[in-house]
């Protein structure tokens, strides 16, 4: 990959049926899992602010669907509950929605007006203004100004690298860092994920306001073991192309997703190098691939129906999120080749082994 | 017109042949008349405020094209060069872009990077950071936090209205006030301009600083008499077209245009009605349709050539500001009929009368 990541990364846009609007399933479920945490985040830092007339929100890598009003609407309610508990007035709130230049942001300005008449519909009489602003660019870079911003989001975003890392051409098969990767190929996907998780933080230690609060969910792993299995299977499913001649071997050996599943030691670890943050808390839990809960849940229609669908409704929610990715390695003819694959592997996952993502949820204080 | 104008109205977008992008001459010509009143405004505020890290623009109405980055590229421009005679540090820049939700700001941000690579190289070294964002809404109402703007900007957006006036099924003919709309209908029209002009202006002074400066430039008329030509030739198309049966007479009956161009006059009896700004300059000016200086300087190859096309031009930066208007009321069919019509029009008009644009620019400073 030549281009930098800033200009090719990015999901499906639109509303359609590849669209990541329409296939975002654990995306949400991750969301709602860390509800708790982020529900407590902003409440304790709105009781601990007097006189704060506006609160100011920034959501890192808002994605366009659904999942980009969820995150917003949570914060907004919480601090709205304790408020009227509270009897105080209601602050405004100013809200940046971030994703990189590509993001469908159409797609999100053309839905607010139905937002912001849900927003005064539920929350009634007496609440404040809701200032929505559109911030396009990556955020391992300076996205606003000194001192301006109360509360940082971040869901399923930090695990997508600034780039991919330089010094990979052992990767070959492997489109990732992958059991089979050399030990310089680990390294490399490691420090680049250092490099970008530093210059995050140090970017919005500049932005947050002392006491500021910030929530991440980052897609990671379990354990030490180089090993993100749903990657993985799209590596098979490239690899199979490439023996039925349809890739060039030379193709796919340069393909790489620029993309880090970190450990929570290693996010505790960069957290306490950086410097300027204390850990609230810290955890992993895991989601199901379909968004569901566990797959021992056999009682559950959807992942009966997901089985029995062959992973289709986890192979869409894939395709949506490295699609741009792989059309601007490969070319627009690659999809429909490649998913078909890609969905069979899935499935056969599914009914073989535990598959779920571990998500690596972190709540900081800016000092 | 059932729908709300926040709904419907907006200019053509993406970067096609009929696209606003592509077709906004007049546009930029009167962003460029009105730059030494611009660079005044903000190199005044800027030398006024010693200790300002980061100055927060907005542009009010910023569409999407060209002309979106040459107002808020003048301002940045001015203030870096004071700042290096007078051997400051650089501020950042706050730059919000507004524009209704269905602007095309996918557009606007997929030409950002591009446009911050030009600002780097232009300024060099020592330049501050400049944070982009999009604000999807109604100037009609609240954007912005209170007191934290800086600098308002607005270009030949405040002559559409919120919404059609009610009250004018007089109209008929007409499509916006014309020398043959009965008095109540006029009437109808400067009270509706009243209205959201004073609205305009008490939001805008919320959301500004006092000693904060705002910047407007409107398409106006040169004197009382309540003529737009440009616009009546439009509404004579659409006539034309009714004759010809291919629009119902009822359809066009009940088409009106939400547009209203104030005199100057009118624009300062306002802002004295309003009281919370100080007029610093207050001027029109004219550019030709073509956005040309003037009509009689034939000797400009753009305007020769476009008395020979038949106002191809100039119908065509028409079209990419009324077609969604249009579109909206009588359907997609209406758009390839009514065209070739407009053109002819607008070209027997050019080569017959003086088809000049009238700009109320007016200077105001936060009190």
């Amino acid at each position: 990959m030549t281009s930098t990541v800033v200009e090719v990364l990015g999901v499906n846009g639109g509303i359609g049926k590849t669209s990541y609007a329409n296939n975002s399933l654990p995306q949400q479920k991750a969301i709602l899992k860390a509800k708790p945490i982020t529900d407590q985040a902003i409440t304790s830092l709105y009781t601990s602010s007097l006189n704060l007339k506006t609160i100011s929100i920034a959501d890192l890598g808002c994605s366009s669907g659904p999942n980009t009003f969820l995150t917003v609407s949570n914060l907004v309610k919480a601090v709205d509950r304790v408020r009227k508990k509270l009897r105080r007035l209601s602050p405004d709130f100013q809200i940046y929605l971030n994703d990189l230049p590509t993001n469908d942001f159409n797609s999100v300005f053309r839905s607010l007006p139905k937002h912001q008449e849900e927003f005064k519909r539920e929350m009634g009489d007496g609440f404040g203004q809701c200032f929505f602003n559109g911030v396009p660019g990556s955020f391992y870079g300076r996205l606003f100004p000194a001192d301006t911003l109360h509360f940082v989001h971040s869901s399923y975003s930090l695990q997508w690298l600034s780039q991919v890392p330089k010094g990979i051409e052992d990767n070959k098969a492997n489109i990732c860092m992958a059991p089979g990767s050399p030990p310089n190929v680990r390294k490399a996907f490691s420090a680049q994920f250092e490099r970008d998780f530093l210059t995050f933080l140090k970017c919005r230690s500049e932005e947050l306001v002392k006491g500021g609060r910030m929530v991440l969910t980052i897609l990671g792993r379990e354990n030490e073991k180089p090993s993100f299995l749903i990657i993985e299977l799209l590596a098979m499913a490239l690899n199979e192309l490439v023996s039925e001649g349809l890739v060039e071997e030379e193709k796919l050996n340069s393909f790489n997703v620029p993309m880090y599943t970190p450990s929570l030691a290693e996010v505790k670890s960069l957290i306490e190098k950086d410097g300027s943050f204390t850990i609230k808390s810290l955890e992993a839990f895991q989601v199901h691939w379909t968004g569901n809960e566990s797959d021992d849940d056999d009682d559950d229609e959807n992942i009966i129906s997901d089985k029995k669908n062959g992973g289709y409704n986890v192979a869409r929610c894939m395709r949506a999120v490295t699609e741009p990715t792989l059309v601007s390695h490969f070319g627009e003819g690659i999809i429909e080749d490649v998913f078909p694959k890609y969905r069979k592997m899935i499935g056969d996952s599914m009914s073989r082994e535990k598959t779920e993502f571990t998500n690596v949820t972190v709540s900081l204080v800016k000092t």
